[in-house]
């Protein structure tokens, strides 16, 4: 099935990987709410309350998953007043299974997680996502931004496609940055808090503070590689996921 | 340690393993030949003849090892009479052992492999290679080919920092083409024979024939989606590995 263009894939599977995640934790937590892909996808509201809220991402990299590309991942995170508590990434076909929570650290099957700490973008390793969105000129200023990180040089520019493994990817060390137009709050919500924790910074991608739903982001190792890279991004418009536009 | 330019990162470990490999086949095979990236490296000649040629990458993906990102490979192709017969490529991190025999089949961890079969370029997943190449005005190149490819529409674009393992990557059907400028034999003596045992098609970057000492590659799951690639690429020089420029 696609959504809205031919590549925006969407399975059967995302759906009843969301469902089933809903059900399961409404039983223990009727009063909760949730900001769901498919469920938005469906018709349902984006918007983040002061109630307790899990935002999940039933199937981050569906298009990985349609083509059995070997990175996808559940990611769910969890708010209060609007703060992320904790957020857990399972990165399925790898079997890591990531955790984050608020002043307790981040661990990839229990094992602690730290960023690299580079503070030179000249000896970093980025990672970005490369996928057709909405129009030519989106296209045009996503490789020009790419183009003039390459050429600060950057050691390279990764692309995995999905965002939540990505973030985690920062938060191992084995990447330095990771930056995105055009993401949304379930892709980030559980990396955001596991990045943290890992000692790494979450930014706007004008360098910003972050937000949740503003559909951009900066993650990074240190605040000096995310501002540097802030500074050669140019935006595009890309509208927020709770339509406070 | 760096090589040519401060992105070219070369590891103690490069030499080390091309060392171990290179001397303990010369032991059983003390009238065969190599071709190894850090022999050429440190000044040997890179020149396939008719003789039987071990052609060896001790590392392939070296940023990515220095970075700790998770997709290193050890690729070892035999060539005789310049035609490669089988290849051998080791994803450390993922514990992926692919091997492919000319007229063999191909394998990953014993199990055969097969191509996407993909004919469709609107419905595919391509690989590609992003770091900084030279100078600016391959960059340059190297980002609007991308974006011409994208804007196709395909269903994305992913690099995740080796040729071999994105040769796999395309025999497993996992993406459904890969191309590459700038690419050395040792990178994909081993790859052409696994793809091409999985059913994929390995050609040169303007849709003619496959030459191992070119530096230019398009492999894919059909000869439809090879030559439609081809026909977006604007080429830029990169030199013969054999130096017969």
């Amino acid at each position: 099935m696609s959504k809205s263009s031919p590549v925006d894939l969407v399975t059967e599977t995302d759906q009843k990987v969301e469902s089933m995640i809903i059900s399961s934790i409404r039983e223990k937590f009727p009063t909760h709410s949730f900001i769901g892909e498919e469920s938005v996808a469906a018709g349902a509201a984006s918007k983040l309350t002061d109630n307790p809220t899990w935002i999940i991402d039933p199937i981050d990299g569906t298009t990985n998953f349609v083509h059995r590309f070997p990175f996808v991942a559940v990611s769910i995170g969890f708010a209060v007043n609007k703060q992320i508590e904790f957020g857990i990434i399972y990165s399925c076909v790898e079997d890591k299974m990531y955790t984050g929570k608020k002043g307790k650290g981040a661990f990839c099957n229990g094992e602690q997680l730290k960023v690299s700490g580079q503070e030179d973008i000249t000896k970093s390793l980025i990672l970005t996502e490369v996928g057709y969105k909405q129009n030519p000129d989106i296209a045009k200023t996503m490789f020009s931004n790419m183009e003039r990180l390459v050429c600060i040089p950057v050691h390279g520019i990764r692309a995995v496609g999905t965002a939540a493994v990505n973030m985690c990817l920062v938060a191992t060390g084995g990447a330095d940055a990771y930056y995105h137009i055009g993401i949304h709050c379930w892709d980030m919500a559980a990396g955001a808090v596991i990045v943290t924790e890992a000692g790494g910074v979450v930014m706007d991608i004008n360098g910003g503070p972050f937000d949740l739903m503003s559909r951009r982001l900066i993650t990074a190792s240190s605040k000096a590689i995310g501002e540097r890279i802030a500074k050669e991004i140019q935006v595009f418009p890309c509208g927020r996921d709770d339509g406070k536009d």
